[in-house]
This record gives structure tokens, sequence and C-alpha cells, in this order.
């Protein structure tokens, strides 16, 4: 049987994220998994890197499929691009070795959130860029950031209830960027809980406006509690960038 | 009486074009008459530095009009921002002399047609990007471009039926560039004629896949004859990059 690993980019704008759900839900997942059924004529899973929220969107999103399916590559690609929305782009196929697997074997991986600080908004990015006019305090957001490095409980940084699962994630680097008004915030880390870069933004977001003190993220880090944190910045700003295993 | 000079960025991908036509089109110049004549309670009518066709855009289209409104440029800029739609952003205005006329006064106007030359279709720019996996050849492209250049009769460039006008224009020069799959063809020129840009392009395209000589240009332009000239290229590559007075 033969293992098929995918690169995908997509413009989340009109999901309900990456995962299946309902069956007339739209999810990038259930696309996928719709279309290369039909062309196997088996019932293919799709494996993910990962879930993404709701209006997310991906560069280079790893999945994985196992299929009795003899096609070629080029054959593979061709009906993808044929059959796939025009919001949904498999960039590559590979045949890979038969246990990888592309949510259990991830390394890192690396989200960025797109800010756009300037007076006006931008018709070309409003669909993958946040618009704010405020004021930015740049040096105070780093300071902020730079306690979220490291292997920590990050309880007051996501939506998830209380459950049994371990909080406990390690980021490596938050990087903080300006150019010409646009602010990128690259977040890479082992791993990450529901909606937990999008609340590390909504936070940072706050000590940047001055609503919070950067050792303020710190003390919410602390407390463990997602009520100390910032509110949850929009979905259409992020976007994961890349995934290593 | 104040005269208002407006710089607007617009994704034309939803529209009919700048010019307001019968009253149900989409359109941008209806768009903004609509939501100034509502502010101001007078029937404003905007001019604008030319026509864009159908699913072009504009990244700063310059535009006038008359009003007696007192309203301060902060508040009108608020209102816009406002009430025109996410893809219709109204990047500045400024009283200027009671003479200028946006469409008169025009020196040159730039416009760039964007292609992405890559394998697969990049999804975040799909809108304003013409995707081609063929095998382009830039340096006969751009001898081919080097015949356009200079005061020419466009005839063979432009979807106009024979009229009593002239089709005669200077173009002042055609930049063509290209970084990592992405191919910028940027045409810079004292006016155009309908679709001239389009044509131009389809047919540049033409002899970077090898199915024109870059000579065949000359020959083109000589015939006088639409028909002579390669296909219309989509809308959706072109946007109105400046406009000088």
């Amino acid at each position: 049987m033969r293992n098929l690993k995918m690169i995908i980019q997509y413009d989340g704008t009109r999901y309900k994220g990456w995962q299946r759900q309902k069956d007339n839900d739209l999810t990038i997942q259930g696309k996928l998994e719709n279309v290369l059924s039909k062309m196997t004529g088996e019932t293919i899973q799709v494996i993910g890197c990962g879930r993404t929220d709701s209006g997310v969107h991906a560069e280079n999103y790893v999945a994985n499929f196992h299929t009795n399916c003899e096609y070629s590559i080029k054959t593979i690609m061709g009906y993808l691009y044929d059959f796939l929305p025009e919001d949904i782009v498999v960039k590559s196929i590979k045949d890979t070795g038969e246990r990888f697997h592309a949510r259990y074997n991830v390394k890192s991986k690396t989200y960025i959130y797109r800010i756009n600080n300037s007076k006006v908004r931008n018709v070309f990015n409003r669909k993958y860029v946040y618009h704010t006019d405020e004021n930015l305090d740049l040096e105070n957001m780093r300071k902020g950031a730079e306690y979220l490095i490291g292997t920590n409980d990050f309880q007051s940084f996501t939506s998830l209830k209380h459950n049994t699962k371990s909080t406990v994630r390690t980021i490596n680097y938050i990087d903080i960027k300006e150019n010409d008004g646009l602010i990128e915030i690259e977040v890479n880390g082992n791993g990450f809980l529901l909606n937990m870069v999008r609340i590390i933004t909504g936070t940072l977001l706050e000590v940047a406006k001055g609503k919070l003190k950067p050792e303020d993220v710190k003390r919410i880090l602390d407390e463990k509690r997602r009520a100390e944190a910032g509110p949850i910045a929009q979905p259409k700003g992020l976007i994961l960038k890349d995934v290593t295993f």
C-alpha cells in the first residue's frame, strides 16, 4: 500500500477549519477526502499535521494518506488540480515511507500572524491580514513575547477546557518584524493548543497597545487561567507557515 | 465650491469596471457616487482618471468631485471607511484647486500585469495574478516589447471599433521583471485605448511562448488590425498602479 505525503496551501476564509466535521460542513480535510476518494474509488482518510481553526490559512500544510491506487504522481496532481476548489492547492505529492504519519511525526510548526498597522485598510490583503490603526509599541511586544519562550504550561493561552491532557508546550522562538506598516509575528514551537497562537497574539497586541505591561505576560502564564490573557485575535491574520518532521 | 481629489484602491474582481453604467450594475464609480451623494445630500458626480475594464484592479486610482459639503477631510474619510464595501478603500482625500480634473489633466499612467509562472497556482494571489505553467522566454518578450515603445498607432492593440478618434498613443517604457516565478510587466504611457494593456500582454505572452517572434510585434503594429495581435489577457492580472498629473 502506498503512503503519499502532500504539501497543501489553502485559503481558509470560507472553511470551518482543517478537520472534517459533519458531512455537510465545509472543511479542508473533507474536501480533500472527497476528491481523493472519488479518484481512487477507495474511502480515503487524510491524516493532517494538526487542526487549524475556522478561517485560518496554510502555506505548507502537511498531510498523508494511504491508497492502493497506482496512478502516477503527475496524474494525481492533475486530478487534484482539476477537482479541488480554487482556494485549495496541493503543491506537491510524494511517495513516502509506510511509517510516516503527518500528525505523530511533527517536530515543530511555524505560524505567522500578520497585522496591517496603517491608517487605512488594504483591499488586496484584507482576507489574510488583520488591520488596526492603533499605535503599537513593538519593543514592548517583543519584551512580552520573551516570557513565552521555552517550555511552559500554556493553560492561560488556550480555549481548551480543563481536561486530562497536558497543556505544556515548548515555544522555540517568537520573532516580531515590521516592514512598511506590515507586522509579522512568527511563532515556532513543538506544538500548539487550541487557539494558542491567536490568544498569544491577542495578548501581545494588548501589550503593544499599552493595556498590559510586558511583565504581565509572565503573570498571565503563571495564573494558568484563560480569563487572564488577552482576547483571541481574528483568525484571518493567521497562517500555518511550515512544519518540520 | 470644494473640489476634492481622492486616491482610491480597489479590488475589481466583482465589479463591471470603473464606469457607472445602468443603475443596477456594480461599478466602482457607482459605489462611490452613491455613498458620497448620501453623505452630502447632493447628487455627486465623480470624475475618474479613466475607465478600467471589468475585473481590473487599482492601487492608486485618482478621481475628483465637487461639493458644497463642509465636512472635514477626517469626517469624510471616516464616512467612506464605514460605508464603502471592503473591496474599495479611499486612501486619501485632499482639497485641490478648482480647475483640477482627474481625466483631462492626466500626464501618464502606469499599469502592472502580474503573471504567476510556476507549476502550481497560488491560492493567496489567485484573484490578482494570472497563472500559467508554460515556459516563458522573457528575453524574447522584452525584445518584442521594444517595438511598442514610443509614439505609435495602437489600432491593432485595442478592442475599440473603428471610429473617428485617434488611436495614436505614446508608451514611455515597458519593464519586464521576474522574481521567484512572479512576472511583472510594467507599462507606462500617456494614455491607453480600450483593453490596450491586456492585448499588449496577450501578444507579448505569445512571443514569450514562442508562438510569435519578437519582430512580429512590429508587423502587428504596422498592420493596424486587431485580428493580427494576440488574445486579450485575463483582467484579473491587471492593476492600475499610478497616475501622474
